[in-house]
């Protein structure tokens, strides 16, 4: 290994995008983020394969952190392992942050440690936070060992809080000032600060027991004379978040209230840090991402970067409720044989009406677990919704009962009975489907279950148990 | 109607919800704002029922314009209206923008055009511009007309960009300065300007010919001192981004790329406006929110204030394309009506081989069109992602097979190939369902189609088709 050598020259300097603005406009396109496409990962799995160290950082060092991340994503457990060895130091902290929780643990396996001490260091207290709660002990020591005395200190008090919780999501690192200060003292005591946090958009005033009491943008700060009190331009909306706030309801907040930055309180309404709207934007994208798993029967954790064992323990579980379920149908079916056995085509026709059903089930339950994830669908208009639900699937049912009942008969002649039968089976079944599909998640919420886990499970035994039930019970009464 | 006497003392003040700084920190809670619950909701319908405008004025009072925006949506058509009328200047330009369309449109009908023209008075071009999109041409130019001179250029310029795209999310307001000027110079501007954005978080550094170099933070310039050069303390990310970009894409870059806020550029680099995070984070969950829809086989405009008959044709459409994908899986069970004849159990245990494939199929489809749309399954790694679901449906079919086989040869006895033939047909469908969740949407993003539009219809029919084929073809080769 001979990467030693080049440490001077080839740090790797990922963010170093901006343009040098004494150079002329036109290097002006070289200024922007390049993101990363299938020919740069192509460049940088051949240097590794070549096992040139030189051109693997020569083909990273463009590329935003956040890139380098998608990229480690993307290849495979071993190239990864190749390239670390090769470049380990084109792991820096902002890589660590964006990394996948699975595939940044075998990363920080595979680090040298003092390049893992190192890459910590330079990061946000809430960065090292995230990164630190899904390690293993030992990893989780070592690294609150590398930090600084203050910062590990504000690191071990983020992780007191509860997990997901708003305290685990804020950092430490507030600028806040007296509430009775001018703009001027403000702005001198911001000159004069050694250290200010990376990002900042509010300056947090705080009373004399340190509890925020309002939110001044830097825009109207700078903007303001120096003698007016900060007090005088306070933000008109101003949220405080308990520490122990869940970090989903954090994000549903920000983004309803359009909000950029939020102080955080603990239990007696001190500042204790702030949440900034990306961090929020960043537990919006994974809540959406966990109601759509979680709706599909899929392990809420799931990652494309898993392996197959992996992802066969997060999906097994849901299909062998499945299997349940469909074994509950089948048995609906098997009260059945007799009519079967006198009717054939009646086994050729149920599943149409258990997957239209099924279909109008999941439509439902979509919106309605949507609409529960964003409070438009509450106690207060539930009542209507049901009612549009239900007059959905009558029309609905309604139009299929025409379509296909005129279909069955032609196709599957016998008499007219056989549509009607299939007609009426329909209608009850979409109508049963838009009700459940808007009552399941409302029962679940009720309960104080996520509305999204495994709704679409309990929609479709439901739909398919009424559908053949309704179908095979009509037809045995009627075409018998 | 008795509204006009109480104009003067009943404006409404909804965003007047800041702490009076000077009042003692006690009133610290009723600083806060007030969310929206069922009892508010309740007061302010017992209000309306008994006419009473002074009421409603004083329970809609104390809420965020995103609050009384929900409100409106929760209530029925018939209450808004009674509403409205009640208590028209309880509608203004903040609450507009937060509206869902359809109520929107019926709200903006409803206002006296007095009221309307002040309210968009008062707004950013970007929330002008997204109300304006909406609405019929008569509406458009009424409140275009409404709007004063600078404010109708900069909006008619925006709609001239194509709908979702950046140009049509930006503000066109922005702060800007040469990119030769110090902090001091910069200051200096900022405070003798008559005019700055509400919400603004970098000074961006401009050349000569008004394009954008650098991107400065305002805490990185209240910090430095008065003679550093602006281009020193630019921010080492810098992303402008092209008018013509899709709106979607921009959210993923400021996600990604953990934008706070980014000019935006015409087709000669120029600056002509600048996206803020809390825009880009709302047109993300509106994408997460089309997705799902979309997925689900409902129209992604669909809203839960929307009519039965609106919901009707949003989603009476895929529900017929079911109807033909059903029959055609009814079909192939017609083929083998002669075996379901002769061995009526197969028709009770077929829905359970479909079923467990149809689920199967939802599972690898959801983590795939999730990934595409994050951009982390790409090209590069396609190959990779679809040997794992591969090995995947393999794996969890071998188990099912098992179990289910055991289960079929205990309950529907006849001898052991009866279980044999259901495994294997397990086998095959999971291992077909797990290919096409994630083939499916590659596909669908290849032809440049949107992965998440009825990836779930065609996955669930080619499951249907195949699980009733296997099943049906090894029973009649095997038992038979």
């Amino acid at each position: 290994m001979t990467e030693p050598e080049r440490d001077e020259t080839q740090t790797p300097q990922p963010q170093a995008l901006e343009q040098n603005p004494a150079q002329p406009s036109e290097t002006e396109d070289e200024s922007q983020v390049e993101e990363l496409d299938a020919d740069r990962i192509e460049t940088v799995l051949d240097a590794v394969d070549a096992g040139d160290a030189e051109a693997v950082a020569a083909a990273l060092e463009p590329l935003h952190p956040a890139d380098i991340s998608d990229l480690l994503e993307q290849i495979s457990s071993h190239e990864r392992k190749a390239l670390l060895t090769l470049y380990p130091e084109g792991i820096d902290g902002d890589v660590l942050s964006e990394l996948d929780e699975g595939v940044r643990e075998e990363v920080i396996e595979a680090m040298p440690r003092e390049a893992l001490a190192e890459a910590v260091r330079e990061l946000d207290t809430d960065d090292v936070v995230d990164i630190l709660e899904d390690l293993e002990d030992h990893d989780q020591a070592f690294i609150l060992d590398a930090l600084e005395r203050d910062d590990r200190v504000a690191v071990e008090s983020s992780l007191a809080w509860p997990e997901y919780s708003a305290g685990r999501l804020m950092q430490s690192e507030t600028v806040s000032v007296p509430q009775d200060w001018t703009v001027g003292q403000t702005i001198d005591h911001l000159r004069s600060a050694d250290w200010l946090p990376d990002q900042f958009y509010h300056v947090i005033l705080v009373d004399e027991r340190h509890r925020p009491t309002g939110n001044a943008t830097l825009g109207r700060v700078l903007a303001a004379k120096r003698n007016v009190p900060l007090s005088d331009i306070t933000e008109e909306i101003f949220v405080t978040i308990e520490a122990t706030e869940e970090e989903a309801e954090v994000a549903r907040l920000f983004n309803k209230y359009h909000l950029i930055s939020s102080p955080v309180v603990d239990g007696a309404g001190r500042l204790v840090g702030v949440i900034t709207i990306d961090d929020a934007m960043v537990v919006l994208d994974e809540e959406h991402e966990e109601d759509m798993l979680r709706m599909a029967g899929v392990g809420d954790e799931s990652s494309l970067s898993d392996g197959v064992w992996d992802t066969v323990r997060q999906r097994l579980p849901w299909l062998a409720v499945n299997l349940v379920t469909a074994n509950i149908a089948a048995a609906v079916i098997g009260l059945f044989e007799g009519t079967i056995a006198v009717l054939v085509a009646l086994a050729a026709l149920m599943p149409i009406v258990a997957s239209m059903g099924g279909n109008a089930g999941t439509q439902s339950l979509t919106v309605a677990v949507r609409a529960l994830a964003t409070r438009d669908l509450t106690e207060s208009n539930a009542a209507r919704v049901v009612r549009r639900e239900l007059l959905v699937g009558l029309v609905n049912g309604l139009c299929f009962a025409v379509v296909m009942g005129g279909v069955a008969w032609a196709l599957y002649g016998r008499d007219i009975w056989l549509g009607v039968v299939i007609g009426a089976a329909l209608v009850i079944n979409l109508v049963v489907a838009a009700l459940g599909g808007v009552l399941v998640p409302l029962l679940l919420n009720r309960l104080k279950l996520d509305p999204a886990l495994a709704s679409g499970t309990f929609v479709t035994t439901l739909t398919d148990v009424v559908g053949f039930f309704a179908f095979l019970g009509l037809a045995t009464l009627v075409l018998l």
